[in-house]
Parts: structure tokens; sequence; C-alpha cells
């Protein structure tokens, strides 16, 4: 060999051997479908034990510093060069001590902080698996139904491989995710209506001929979509030293980010890459006051969720009717855990609290999840002794409102000692 | 040795061996000092050139994924506990086919993307290593003087070691970087002024008792601060295999990020770490045309910088007076190239194609290099046909008003498919 760049070793197929209905177990070729045809149930992707059984820490921590490193425990996206993607993930797992603190935990607390991806939230791991699979299907068209976040993660996915895009949100969000979007250049079309009736016309506009081409990351490829959360407890894991943590706190909209941590979290002890607490894990979720239907059903005792008309601040978790809410409510009830909801100066107060200990800001979400992790405390359902892990799912610029009335500047002075003196800085 | 946590190695000592005047080569200990008492020229970080040249490839690939990982080319953070830091750095370098071919570029462009730091633009970096030299030298309150992304990183920093922060701004500043400061909860000054009133006035105050325990990140430790930069020089050759581009486009505030780019190719050199193209590297510096005395100034052929009254969209460049001014114009002379400024409505244009291409957002320093970029291009100045890295320094959500106007939804429709038929989107 004369090259002195080395040739690339034979990609690694796909661990994923089709997708299975969760709700009657029927399985399908892995496709661009989401729903049972024997009982229209929701499809999640198989995978082959054994091949996900041959995966190694040392593969993995040789792999790139992003979501990729666990390729082979994707669906997808194997093949470096067929990726549609902004490389996301690895971001940080700070330590947060003050905050622990501050809210009477003893042992040590973590913020896994999604902000760090390229468009500052989660969902650049789900979009990156989403539009790798709906590349590899054939779709040459990308869209989404979003609540913002996603918006921008898809277009700006769009944007760096060159695809055309068109994207459907709610007429009402925040500007910063509106604006975000559109920078992009591809198609955004603001619905009058909620996220639920944007997601009920995306779900009807992927049957017709001229959406054909079209892959809805969170419908028609939706299976695959949500395996990209499963990074989100890879990561975790890896960074504490290939340990499960005993307690993990995580913000709910469909709630199918925690089951796919949970997921990931069982795949490793299955396949011998990380170890569990002696007594398990346990997991916890978070909605806000103005969308509480997961939690609700919990608190009721059943498994039945009632859709709401969602309200208040935290926007990107306003999904009233949500498609995975009653898979939350089994996770977290076999790992014997809680959901809690809070109200929107709650949430407000969680992002001030989190940013002021940490270093964080954190969008609403984040907020949502610091204010229901100090109520669960506070109610003794999260033990104060376990290890703790709370994920920040996105970013307080894209929700700035939300605090911009709370804080500002602290003195307005006229620029010179004079004006420091006057106003107390000089004692 | 009994314990599962292998010891750690000694830490190793700074390679800095003291302070030099720029001006005039007069040398200093290590302390709180930016200005030659000789001949008030401003002092920056020397080295032990004989330390820096044991540091190997091996070292540094080795080290963790941020800006320590240069820890052995750095004046402070050796010791990791000692660190204030956020651990910022090891951003990704995209490669932009698609915005090279859409300004005629036919060698390959990349974006260096320093959004993707902890608070969004390369800030972190300076701050980092100026805070943790600060500690280490026994300041206890951690202050600046901010266009806005350095409040935004100062504060941030602040709150994650537990540490009093007081930070000033001119008052006019975009609300998101105002929120992003108050928002970690110290000290917020707004002064009725412009960045360079804010900078006069903190070169007062850190004279006085008051601020006697205070580091001024920009002002009493700035030779520490500077270094910091060196790191977005250092990460671009690693990334792109050991190897330092031939061409450079900078964005020019005080100037410094240019000095300091160039410096670390030197360095890399100098030391055996990086290969340099045959003829060598080329650096280029990018103004907006609301505040270009650097640029104007090598426009006239002379290094005296006539200080401006800055104005325009690209606030985080509005330095009329820069205090790096010379040395940029020295670093662009030697290399054989050149500066150019954009204004607003082109600045507008650079975000919104670069987003369109690479997926990357950018705050308008990112819009103006963008822009000065294809107009250096334009102008014959830019080789088209040598490698070149364009820096984006900051984030578009902290500049959102700057496209606010320009883009938006491309359709609003009724949530139903008769909705979509009547917009058009059913063909």
């Amino acid at each position: 060999m004369t090259s002195a760049v080395s040739a690339p070793s034979a990609t690694p197929t796909s661990p994923a051997r089709g997708l299975v209905c969760r709700a009657c177990g029927a399985e399908y070729p892995l496709a661009a479908q989401h729903a049972c045809y024997e009982c229209f149930g929701p499809l999640e992707v198989a995978y082959d034990q054994a091949a996900l059984a041959r995966v190694t820490r040392a593969d993995i921590e040789s792999g790139p510093q992003n979501i990729w490193r666990y390729a082979a425990l994707l669906p997808t996206g194997q093949d470096p060069a067929q990726r549609v993607t902004l490389n996301p993930g690895m971001t940080p797992l700070v330590a947060a001590p003050a905050l622990a603190s501050a809210i009477g935990l003893q042992a040590p607390l973590y913020v896994k902080d999604d902000s760090a991806n390229p468009t500052h939230s989660f969902k650049d791991r789900v979009v990156s698996v989403a539009l790798t699979a709906a590349r590899g299907l054939g779709f040459n068209r990308f869209a989404c139904a979003s609540t913002g976040n996603l918006a921008n993660s898809v277009a700006a996915h769009a944007a760096r491989v060159g695809a055309p895009s068109i994207v459907f949100i709610p007429y009402d969000l925040e500007q910063g995710k509106v604006i975000t979007t559109a920078v992009y250049g591809g198609d955004l079309v603001a619905i009058e209506g909620s996220y639920d009736d944007v997601n009920r016309l995306c779900g009807e506009l992927v049957e017709t001929d001229e959406f054909e081409d079209t892959a809805f990351v969170n419908v028609n490829v939706r299976p695959f979509y949500a395996e990209g959360s499963k990074t989100l407890g890879y990561e975790v894991a890896e960074q504490l030293g290939w340990r499960i943590p005993a307690q993990v706190v995580i913000p709910m909209a469909s709630g199918e980010l925690l089951t796919k941590i949970d997921k990931a979290f069982s795949e490793l002890v299955e396949i011998g890459l990380a170890t569990a607490p002696a007594d398990g894990w346990t997991v916890f979720g978070a909605q806000s006051e103005g969308c509480n239907p997961i939690a609700t059903a919990l608190h009721r005792g059943t498994d039945e969720i009632i859709p709401v008309k969602p309200t208040g601040i935290a926007k990107s978790l306003n999904i009233g009717d949500p498609a995975a809410g009653a898979y939350a409510i089994e996770a977290v009830r076999r790992t014997g855990g809680w959901m809690d909801y809070a109200n929107d100066e709650e949430i407000r107060a969680g992002i001030r609290l989190l940013a002021e200990t940490t270093g964080v800001f954190a969008e609403t979400a984040g907020g949502t999840t610091v204010a229901v992790l100090q109520k669960l405390v506070a109610a003794g359902k999260l033990d104060p002794s376990k290890e703790t892990v709370v994920y920040n799912t996105g970013e307080g610029l894209k929700t700035i409102d939300a605090v911009a009335e709370q804080v500002g500047p602290t003195y307005q002075i006229k620029p010179s000692l004079r004006g420091a003196r006057e106003a107390g800085l000089l004692g």
C-alpha cells in the first residue's frame, strides 16, 4: 500500500434485526413504518443480541467523541460516509455539588448538559439517527412536527447535507426557536394550533403522494428516531466509568426519552459493558403543571393517559397526547421511581437555581426537571444518599423570555469612578 | 498499592517563564500585571522554549477533550484540581464544501465553530485560562469589561466554582447577552457608554482598594487571558492532522485573537508538533464597517490605529480602540494576508449563507467573518486554490435580532389537509 491514508476497515453491519410492535410483539422488517399493521401499536427497533454482545468498551472508547462511538449499538450509521449528522453527543456530565447542597442531596449529583449539542438540545441525537436511517431508506426530503428544538435540528441537519427540509411548528413558539429554524433556509410551516394538531396533520400528510419522498423524523421513521435517545443513557454510564447511576431524573414530553435511557441502561448491563447498583437504578420523570398527563396517570395509579390541552412556559414539553406515556409509566413503576410536575414559577426558579449553582443555563425543560428534582427530594421520593443524574435537554438562550423579567443588570451607572461610587460599588 | 484509583502523576509545572513587554522587551515575573513599568507597553507571557519542546503529540492526544489537553503549552492550569473552568474547547472543525462552492473556493474550506463552547463563544477559552491564573494569584472575585460574550462566560465560570463575580457591560447590549449573564446571579453593571468607556472605567476601578481582590480577566490578568486564544490555533492544527492551514480568516475586536492564533501556529512549528505549508500560512482579519480601525490602518499602509466610535450590529466586535491592533497588522503583513470589513447588510447575508450551507448559526461576528471571506475571494486577496479555515467565534441565538426581520415561517396554515392544500403544499 502506497497511500498515506490507511484504507477503511470493512463497515460493520447494523445490529438491528427488525421492527417489533411494543403492544403485540408482531415483527416487521426495517422500513419506514411506525405502527403495527395488526394492532396499530407503536413499533420499536429490535436488535440481534449476539451482535450487541460483541461490542467492547475498547471499541467504543476508540471511537469519535460523539454519538457515533455507539454506532454498533444503534440501528444505523455504521458507515461514517452515509451519516446525515451534525455529530452531536459526548456532552458534559457536570458535577453539581452546590446544587446538591442547595436541595439537600448528600450523594454526588451530576447534570447531563445536552445544551452543548450543535443546535443546543438533545434532539440532535435523535435527528442524526433518524435522518441517517431515512437516507438509507431512500428518502430525499426531511421533515418533522416540532415544539421547536426538533425543528432547529432537522433544518440544520438538512442544511449540512444540502437536502430540502419542511418543518411544521405551532404558530405560537418562542421566537428563538422560530428564527433558529428559519435561518437554515428550508421550508417552515407555522400551524394555527397546538403541537398535537401539528403532529396530527403530519400524520395525514405522510400518507399523501406529495410527501411520499419525505421522511418525517418523528412520524414515519420514528422507530429509528427514538433509538437516538439511547445515547443519553450510554454516555452517562461511560462518563461515570461504565456505571449506571442509582437515580436519574428525566423530562417528559412524549415520554420516549425516559424509556430509551432506561432501555440503554438495560442493554449495557445485559451485554456486560456497565455495572448497575446492587439494588438497580431508579427512573424519575418530570413534567410541567401545564402539561402533566403522564405524571397524573401515574398519580392516579393507572397507565391510561388522558390527553390534555397544554399550557405554560415549558413549551418543548407541551405534548398533550404523549405517544410513549404508558411505557414511561411502566419504566418508572418497574424501577421504583416516581413522577412529578412543576408550575411556571417553579420552572423559572429551577432555571435560575441551576444557573447559579452550576453555570449551566437551561431552557424551560431543564428548569422543569430541576424543579421536579427538588420536589422529589422534599417529598422523600428520591433518596438523597444515592448518586443522581439530572438531564438538561436544552438551552436557556432559546427560552430567554422565561427569565427575562426576573433577572437583569444589578446596577446601571455613568462611565466614571464617580458613577461607581454613587452606586455603592466603591464601599 | 491497594486503591482502585491510580495515584495522579506529579503535576507538571507551567512552561511560562515570565511576562515580557511586547514593545520594549522588558521582563517581569508572572503576576497580575498587564503594562510595562518602563514604557507602558502591553505585556505577554513568555515561555521556556525547552519546556515547550518537550511536549509530544501523544501527550496532547491522550489528554481531555477540551483546551486542557494543551495545558503543557499554557501558562496555567497544569493541575486539574486548581482549574476554574467550564472545560471549553475541542469544538467542531466543520467541512464546508457548499459554502466553498457558493463563494468560489476550489480548495477545502472549514468552519471552526466555537459556538459549541459551554457559553457558546470563544471567550470560554480565555476566561478559563485567566480565572485559573487569577485563582493561583490569590484573587477571590472575578470581573471583566465586556461586549457581551465575555460577560456570559465570566459569570458562568464564577457560578461553576461558587465565586462572586462583577461584570461590566455597555447598557445597550443585545438582550440575549444581558439575560445570559444576569441569570448566573453575580453582579452585572450596565454602563451608560460604549465598550471603550466600560474598559476605561474598569482600568480605573482595578486601581482602587475596593477592587484589590478582584481579577478583571481582560485588565489586570490580561496576559494570561490572551494566551487562552492560542488553543484556537492548536485545535485547528491538530484537527487537520497536525498541519497548519494555508489560510485563516479571523474576526477582530481588540485584534488579540488573530495574533494568538498566529502565535500558536508558530509555536507548533517551532517545537515540531505541526507542519506548515511550504510557503507558510497567511492570516486574514475581519471587521465590520461600523468599527474598522485596524483594517483601515492597514489599508492606509500604517500601523497607527485611529480610534473610532463604533456603530453597527456586530456588537461583539465593537472595540473602537483596539489594544492589539498594531500586532494584528504586523501578523497580517508578515504572512502576506489582508484585512477587510463588512457592512450590516453584508453581515446579515453572511449569517444566512453560513447557516444555509453548513448548518452553523453564527452570531454577527461570524456573519462578519464569512462576509469578509467572500470579499477577500472576490478581490483576489485570498487564494481560492488553498485550504482555508474561517473562524466562527459565537452563537446566532445571542444576536437573533440581526436576522429576525429577514427570516421566518415560509407558510402559515390551518391544521388540516385543506389548509395544506390551500397553501400549495400538496402540489
